[in-house]
């Protein structure tokens, strides 16, 4: 599957403060809102745990064919059968998950907002990068200073690899976000955190549909 | 190979404030002194230098034929074609990394000084578990109470898996450790932190080769 359709519309998870079930609810409302790619990152969890709602995600969204993208684990990605990995610049070596995921693996990475990192990405078997942060977030602690549209723009303009945007995207950016050369947008708060997360989707899908129909055809 | 011939004096990593190359040769001392097995464990690496660290001691390890075991990651042990992983109770099921590590892998499981643990552990396939500690230890900062001489030989009784001690061993509690019907005593500080690793490892190897003798012939 290309990056230009699993990315379009990229939920990336946030469990902070939540039981389980509702935190499955929330995103299996997205997917079903229009939500095109899930990514579970857990950053404090024990393996069990992760691995258990890895498990219960991959189950919950095996109906809507959307892809389960584990953060960081290759080892996990690879006992639940998800569909692939996204790894940041301390990670594994992507040449090293493609090893282990095999050649059909869906392998993202974060540049952050580095132009070296989107230029040193070119020669790497990633299927997308992910650019960000785009505008100041709240749910990433460790995050950079934000690029911005221009900024965003630059890097999507050093990239030959699909761009998909992500760090405080929200519904009044959303459109301005995809005229930067980007094939999506990824959202954390945005979606995790909406009163309603399926109009939620359903609403920002629309914008991005929109806008890359302008694009491609 | 099994747990009683490489499990007989293991090595568990404590690499705090000591820079790569210094914390390789102490291992590397340690393993001619007589380490039979080192386990690499990393807590707060990235997985990048996780791993690096994994591939520099695979290859300083080559020469001697000691198995190489890796803390948690059955990814990073897949990766860098380590002998094994050890698991803690909260990571990835033992089934799980048999699956993606193969028969041949060693792993091993704290079963910490729980008995319901050590029960538990009887119809895994694990090649061996790990108890402790023994004694109270410095290395671990979430360790729980130590279960002693007593506890270590009540927890070897029920279990027909072989058994490694671990927690607080040194040169005056190995003979001891010894005797409680464990296979092998596994060391942090006492080898990480010993004035001369070589000899500390000799000297604990002699201890412990004296005991088994005396056990298996």
């Amino acid at each position: 599957m290309e990056a230009f359709l699993y990315g379009r519309l990229y939920l990336v998870t946030d469990r902070q403060g939540l039981a389980e079930g509702h935190f499955l609810d929330i995103i299996e409302k997205a997917v079903q809102g229009g939500v095109t790619c899930v990514q579970l990152r857990e950053k404090s969890a024990s393996d069990a745990v992760f691995l258990a709602l890895a498990h219960q995600l991959k189950k919950r969204l095996q109906p809507y064919q959307v892809p389960l993208i584990i953060n960081d684990r290759v080892d996990i990605a690879l006992v639940v059968g998800a569909d692939g990995v996204h790894l940041g610049q301390s990670d594994m070596q992507v040449h090293l998950a493609r090893k282990v995921l095999g050649p059909k693996a869906i392998i993202g990475l974060s540049a952050e907002i580095s132009v070296e990192n989107v230029q040193a990405a070119e020669v790497l078997d990633v299927d997308y990068i992910a650019v960000g942060p785009i505008f100041p977030t709240s749910t990433k602690m460790d995050a950079g200073p934000a690029c911005g549209l221009e900024g965003l723009r630059a890097l999507c303009l050093a990239s030959s690899k699909p761009v998909i945007a992500i760090g405080g995207i929200n519904q009044h950016n959303l459109a301005s976000v995809m005229d930067q050369g980007v094939v999506g947008g990824a959202m954390v708060a945005a979606l995790m955190q909406a009163v309603d997360p399926y109009a939620s989707a359903q609403a920002f899908r629309a914008c991005i549909d929109q806008k890359l129909s302008k694009r491609f055809v």
